[in-house]
């Protein structure tokens, strides 16, 4: 049984993410993160999702926030609300470094496990324009993984696996759809309410209900206004 | 005045690393890790040489120890003595992924704090064979970080220096003592005893002892027994 980490931040891609690699029958180990993000209930998500998932271990690293000052999603910075083209510029919520010190540790961590692969559910079609969320840097640590550790260097390095990285947001919601994702269990909202209400006008709210709209399907988010969804 | 990261472990290299960015007058971010090293004299020793060299700020990271199991730096694992070919096999202090993560982080802290450069002292002739100590590793590093951050994208990538990469221990000593480096601050040993004494038969403790005898001088580190240095 080949054994994968999967990165799962309890939002809609990487739970979608990790039903696919479920599907494969790979043995999973989960891999979350508490880097100072004001919400912490997307931590909570993840644990259920990954219960629910029967993962063979989920792994929580409370990371240090030095790295992460002067994000919307770390510090006291306004998260953009409406934005109607999310393609001209790198918006506030971009946190430094995040996806390269993500992949980094799950690089230890799989190699630890002696896990042949890692998943993370970054995508370049609808997504906020971050330059970690590429296909030339999932591509760049690709080519780093192949010779950074012991395991590489032997001769069978890490494969990283970003299954979602040229899908629309529509299509990977009907991917979950028909692998059976209840995505009630997700929060993708970067400003929730203290009931895990979505705002539902953050960069992250407007990809999932477009995403919804187009399957014709109703997202099963709360909402803290009847009007969206 | 330029900004700089300099990762700092307390040890010869990263010591003489942060001399040659003082030299060069940058404001400096020293940089250090706990990481579950099973001895933390050595941050001890990167605090003292922090102060010494009146770095801007001295961040120390606290670490999930998750990624790096499996070391003799962190687990229950014999360190290697006495090796005499230090090329033929990456030893049991190899930590898995550990320089791709404290390079990650410091990428991050590069962009929160606006340095264009992060300093590290890997050497890729008188070491242990880690691969990620290696000029491909470095390469591919770079490449990763050209593309993975904010600052990157809007064309002003760091840069990643790693001045010792093609120096002898010997040759990096010799500039050192011409830097005015008081190497009795360092801890290269990968075991020493409670006092802070070095086991002289550690590869660390190997190579710097070469380095000085090749210098005709003498190891101002402490040895548990006199006939070593």
């Amino acid at each position: 049984m080949n054994r994968a980490v999967v990165l799962l931040s309890g939002g809609l891609d990487s739970t979608t993410v990790l039903a696919m690699a479920v599907a494969e029958k790979l043995e999973i180990t989960a891999l979350s993160f508490s880097y100072g993000q004001k919400h912490t209930l997307e931590l909570k998500k993840a644990q259920k999702i990954a219960e629910h998932y029967k993962v063979k271990e989920h792994i929580v690293i409370d990371l240090d926030t030095e790295p992460f000052r002067g994000s919307a999603l770390t510090d006291n910075i306004a998260v953009p609300e409406n934005r109607t083209d999310l393609s001209t510029e790198i918006p506030a919520t971009y946190v430094p470094a995040r996806n390269t010190i993500f992949l980094a540790i799950a690089l230890g961590i799989a190699e630890s496990r002696g896990a042949d692969s890692i998943f993370i559910g970054v995508n370049s079609l609808d997504y906020s324009g971050y330059p970690d969320c590429r296909p030339e840097f999932i591509d760049a640590f690709q080519n780093l993984a192949s010779l950074a550790t012991k395991t590489a260097v032997e001769g069978r390095p890490p494969s990283i696996k970003a299954p979602l990285l040229y899908m629309t947001k529509a299509a990977i919601i009907k991917k979950g759809i028909q692998l059976g994702v209840d995505y009630g269990m997700t929060l993708s909202c970067y400003q929730p309410d203290e009931n895990g209400k979505s705002c539902g006008v953050c960069d992250a709210c407007i990809l999932r209900l477009e995403g919804f709209r187009a399957n014709d399907l109703e997202d099963p988010a709360v909402y803290r206004e009847k009007t969206h969804g």
